[in-house]
């Protein structure tokens, strides 16, 4: 990974970091990132810029994306148009005393680099597999795997991080000195993706239970 | 709202809505948007999309969004560039029988349009409480009000969304219909947002205690 003017902290650089392990980190702890590229615009015209919420994996500094072979967003970084993944992890409401000091608690990776298609079938089904194993570890080995005609509708790219900055904010809301005799209440409000119990199938005919990797799963760890 | 090839929604369009009443509710449902837009770039070279997560506040077609007056973002939006403006609530991992058929049940919004910034003292004050009212209703009244100074170092823009889809996945898997039989466990995990018990600010010094509206609050609600 680099350093350039893309990355720079220029806003509360206190918060931002560039170390790769806080990075990989946040990474691993997510699971839906939002990926920026822009499209179109005839001469003269500015670009439109697309978000698309997906899922991905990590593996060093490679990011697999995937979709549909169809899919827009796939078709647009293939071409090895500059992209941009952000992953941003809720923590908490930061409630000040005054208005201006409201913040967020929450740690954010944002990425920038190119993406290239994987077409080979087993560089396809390993990054398919760390995707997987990245949403639940455990899953992939017990379901049944994917067919040749399901890997030609399955598009995989692999997103490499040139750079990459992390933005993290924990702890209490930072009042104004002369605002903390103000008889509001302050602190944090704490918020964490969660899950519930397992849903069965409907069709779930097969008396299977649901697994311990499923049992045990804990959404945005880290 | 209109329509145009920015928003068709190639995959999937039975995942797919431009119902204005859809789109509204996620948005309400939602306090975090990740915002692109496309920077920089000499000429013949590509431009950088950037995605940067943001709260955000709706009233009708417009989403308002701050940030400290020397934000990048805000002084790339405030030119008129292209935005998009995605809002995704993540509702469960949809675990099929199939690698393939794995997938996520979500509620998303794709917004764009152009942003303005807001100068007058009284509009920006109007656009934070918004904000502030559709991150915790209740909260605003009870806090200390913006200084003119903070005011002057907060940049609000208004969004417009010009048009807008919706993409929703609800429900169990959807397995091939010769998977169904197969030994393996399938439904969905709920995944939610979830608050837990209010942190008091460590310097809490006059025995205040969480207000109703921090109490009952439910992130990503409807």
């Amino acid at each position: 990974m680099t350093l350039t003017e893309r990355t720079e902290l220029h806003r509360l650089p206190k918060r931002g970091s560039h170390d790769p392990a806080a990075i990989h980190a946040i990474l691993d702890a997510g699971f839906l990132a939002h990926v920026g590229f822009c499209a179109g615009g005839q001469p003269g015209q500015p670009k439109q810029p697309f978000v698309i919420p997906t899922l991905y994996g990590r593996e060093g500094d490679t990011l697999y994306l995937h979709g549909s072979a169809a899919s827009r967003m796939l078709k647009e970084l293939d071409g090895g148009a500059p992209a941009c993944v952000t992953v941003t992890l809720v923590d908490g409401l930061v409630l000040a005393r005054s208005a201006f000091h409201h913040s967020m608690n929450y740690r954010s990776v944002m990425a920038f680099g190119t993406a290239r298609r994987t077409d080979d079938p087993a560089a396809k089904t390993h990054a398919l597999r760390v995707i997987a194993e990245h949403l639940m570890a455990g899953r992939w080995e017990t379901v049944r795997a994917p067919y040749e005609k399901e890997l030609k509708a399955t598009a995989v790219l692999a997103f490499t991080i040139e750079e990459a900055s992390a933005k993290i904010r924990t702890g209490p809301p930072l009042d104004d000195e002369e605002d903390y005799d103000l008889p509001i209440w302050a602190g944090v409000l704490p918020l964490q993706l969660t899950a519930g119990a397992p849903l069965p199938d409907p069709r779930l005919a097969n008396g299977a239970e649901p697994p311990e990797y499923v049992l045990r799963y804990r959404p945005a760890r880290g």
